[in-house]
């Protein structure tokens, strides 16, 4: 019933882009402790995907400590798929971590066969950014190319070109969140979903539009051309990011086998 | 937080077009028997407002027996506010009732003194609409001015215009609902009702895009300017109503006090 992408993409026997929206979980915890606690909680509510928030975490300037603690998550989390993200400070990361220390941390993550995907922002640059799919590819990782702006929603051409750039660019699903105003905002960022899954990206898409005013965003997305959704677990990474039961209640509303539609006779 | 009307109607002391979404329950009860059952279980469901669907009853052609039923149900509801709807056949009513009985039926219910708000569809032309609005003002009850197209979904520009025509022609609320084609013709309606909302429409407007496509916009339109929503009680009256129930906990959440946003920290 919703609309699927062209393209489906298979990680760990998950697959991103198909009939049904997959809900993400961010990893908040700031310390190894905290990290591990947090993804034995996380791993217990079965999530579709999991995502390491590594620009909140303390050990983040030494490789050995943060490819250490990926090991140990990853035994915690067995078998569910993991996305390696390092927020880049402008656009909603917790810490300034420079453009070296980053490629370093991906090509690490990447190596250590412990990730299914990383995520880049298209502001990094193209030439980060074909370093990293370099590693991507040996490591047979999977590309997610982002746009984040935490300030404002750009117009609709904006946001569609946005998608349609990271398809261009070579991601392997394009991501992007934008802060509404108003609520003109958040119909602006579903219309360039819809628009984007039915004109020009083939390939899986996470949109979503902040805070308390896009909360909807969260759960219609998954209509509209999005295909994961990122709730919150024990922390929530985002404003506006629905708790995970309340956001599997909804989907499973919209998402329901035609009952409803049987419910209409009389 | 959503997008108020900027006229408030209160009926019974319910306030259509405040701070928060009203839910209405569809009486469907096809004779006097089945309507009064239907009428006790969804009295007890607590609804903002119920809507008899008298072009559905068997009775129809004889208003004395309305007038009989109608007495009946106000006993049973209490002081539960009261649309009194006869749906016109080609907007997606059940019977054939002729313009004239419409008129009497109209005329009738409001005389009674039983009922709190009628609907009238646009489509049924001045002169019918002008004299209901007199019988409306003499007694004391509010008057919905609906377009219905259970076929598919005009453009943005029409829906809106339709919703300013509902304003023009001495709406007290404007109702729309339009079958769509596709999660394009979903966003359609929604930016519709927030252009309307935003721009021109100072009334309460009801708006639905109706079908399993459009289930979200019984939920999400609230937030983009749509101030009641049609759910299914015991039986729906529209493809795609939501079960109370679930509707209920999707507005809980959408209008939660700002909770989700205290999560947004670490």
């Amino acid at each position: 019933m919703r609309q699927q992408s062209t393209i489906q993409i298979n990680v760990r026997n998950v697959v991103i882009g198909g009939e049904k929206p997959l809900v993400c979980l961010p990893l908040m915890g700031e310390d190894r402790e905290k990290l591990f606690l947090e993804a034995r909680e996380l791993q217990a509510l079965e999530p579709d995907l999991l995502e390491w928030r590594i620009d909140g975490y303390e050990d983040v300037g030494n490789i050995d400590l943060v490819i250490s603690s990926l090991r140990g998550l990853r035994r915690i989390i067995g078998d569910i798929p993991l996305i390696f993200t390092c927020r880049i400070h402008s656009e909603g990361g917790f810490k300034k971590i420079s453009e070296e220390k980053r490629l370093e941390l991906f090509a690490a993550a990447i190596a250590s066969d412990n990730i299914d995907l990383v995520d880049v922002e298209l502001c990094s640059g193209i030439s980060f950014i074909e370093a990293v799919k370099k590693d991507v590819r040996v490591g047979g990782v999977k590309l997610i190319l982002s746009y984040h702006n935490i300030i404002d929603t750009p117009g609709e051409a904006f946001i569609y070109s946005k998608l349609v750039e990271g398809q261009l660019t070579g991601a392997d699903i394009v991501k992007l969140a934008v802060m509404p105003r108003s609520y003109t905002d958040v119909l602006t960022l579903l219309s360039a979903t819809n628009r984007a899954r039915n004109e020009r990206v083939e390939l899986p898409i996470i949109t979503m539009s902040m805070g308390r005013q896009g909360m909807i965003s969260r759960l219609a997305g998954a209509l509209f051309g999005s295909d994961i959704t990122f709730a919150a677990g024990k922390k929530s990474s985002a404003s506006g990011q629905i708790p995970l039961e309340d956001l599997r209640a909804g989907l499973e509303l919209l998402f329901r086998s035609g009952e409803n539609d049987r419910l209409w006779s009389r």
